[in-house]
């Protein structure tokens, strides 16, 4: 219950409870810390032809407006159809189709110059051949309107039929090579399955989905989930990423997590719980 | 050396190992992630009547510009006339003499903005009565100027004699009562003794020093550390505050460390030590 911004007392004992899933101790109360809230926020939707374009429109966006980018969210055609396709409240922003679309949030408490910004880096973006076509939104309902598509596409994922799931992330730079070899070899895997990646591509962090080939038997396909992990976690370690970007791991990843993690890292989680909770006590199975 | 922004694979270990000063393990290798060099920098140099003065123009500089706001420092008249009278090469930026100062800095990816923001910021001041007088740099050799004030702030003090120091945070909220209250409960026991408060104000961190009275004995002054600390520390303690905002605990405040910290964190601590390190031939005898 610290409100310190600043404690140099011991050990960092608050960052071992975070993220532990409550195998180390019992969360009963904490000080959060308020913002204020943003005074101007500018959201774009943009059509562009890779994730490598998108990567490079970041390193601009990053450039023209670091700590503003509140949002950087990367998303594939083939989620973007099935949203128009399952959910009656979206529409497509663009005119024409795109092979991958980002939706774009800056944030600041200055209540002018986003505006300026946004449409600096998007201007750069058309100038460098990154961007195909871009709509800043100019109300609050178009903003809710792009968000909405971003939040379907989650939802409308079980529309398109069975979909074996990994909340994998890479180093931001290595997001586009990562996203191409899975596909590569999700689909050497199943001939047919339909890799649907999107998410938070300023944060390395992909919700690499895998939707099943068309007409495919749903059981048959869900069946192979294991095989599916084991191709995509290949490539997401040949780039030093995470099986678990920020879901954790629980029950589902518990027996994958040694074959994947360093073994001293390993040794010394398990040497942290028996410390802490010696009679294996607290949220026990999970994790460890 | 883990590359990525998000991770939730277990447990925290980087954050056990940070600030832990050695005693849980020896880091060989890090991963540094790089950001942009800031494009716009605007910087200003502030008279303020107060500590509340000088918090409430924090408040409005939140509001304006949050994420912008890369210093806050603030510095007392008596160290100021320290570095003016002791540092040739520094003079003072502002016509006046204030009771207060603060040194201001914003910093941003954009190119323009900043200096609107800035003035925004300080013209608000002067409407409120918080601000008494301002210069904003218009050079890089002024910005200089003002930073270099700042940082013989603390090197100049050796000229005005025996120092006591004190490396706290307090609640930001908290800082002119402490300064305050710290300022009454030092000079009761030693009539005389010129506080000298400097530092971060945006963090709550405040080098909480005392200079010996004038003419006073250097070594009989030094020689009441200890009793000076105890005072200090007590309304440090009474705002929930740290007695070790950056500078760690080290020897100098081993012995200190149980009698202000929580004793299930100090036993906690303890286990750790125990666990990492059951041999104690890491970095012994610091911390615990």
């Amino acid at each position: 219950l610290n409100k310190l911004k600043k404690d140099n007392t011991g050990y960092d004992l608050k960052n071992l409870f975070i993220g532990a899933e409550g195998t180390l101790g019992v969360i009963t109360a904490a000080t959060l810390r308020l913002i204020p809230r943003p005074r101007s926020v500018e959201t774009a939707f943009v059509g562009v032809a890779s994730p490598a374009a998108a990567l490079e429109l970041l390193g601009i966006a990053n450039e023209k407006s670091g700590g503003n980018i509140t949002s950087f969210e990367l998303m594939v055609r083939l989620g973007i159809d099935a949203v128009l396709k399952y959910d009656a409240g979206s529409r497509d922003p663009l005119n024409e189709a795109h092979p991958w679309y980002l939706l774009i949030e800056l944030s600041a408490q200055a209540r002018t110059g986003l505006r300026d910004t946004m449409e600096e880096i998007l201007a750069a973006g058309v100038e460098r051949g990154l961007v195909a076509d871009a709509a800043i939104s100019s109300s609050l309902e178009q903003t809710k309107a792009f968000w909405r598509i971003r939040e379907m596409f989650g939802e409308v994922q079980r529309q398109v039929g069975g979909s074996i799931k990994h909340d994998i992330s890479v180093p931001v730079a290595n997001v586009p090579a990562f996203i191409a070899e899975a596909n590569d070899a999700v689909i050497k895997l199943i001939p047919g399955a339909r890799p649907l990646p999107f998410g938070h591509l300023g944060d390395g962090n992909i919700h690499y989905n895998v939707a099943q080939p068309v007409d495919a038997d749903k059981e048959k396909f869900l069946a192979r989930w294991h095989d599916v992990n084991t191709v995509v976690f290949d490539v997401v370690l040949k780039y030093g990423g995470s099986i678990s970007a920020e879901h954790g791991i629980g029950i589902m990843k518990r027996d994958l997590l040694p074959t994947i993690k360093d073994p001293v890292a390993m040794e010394l989680m398990r040497a942290l719980k028996r410390t802490l909770d010696p009679n294996g006590i607290l949220n026990p199975g999970k994790v460890l």
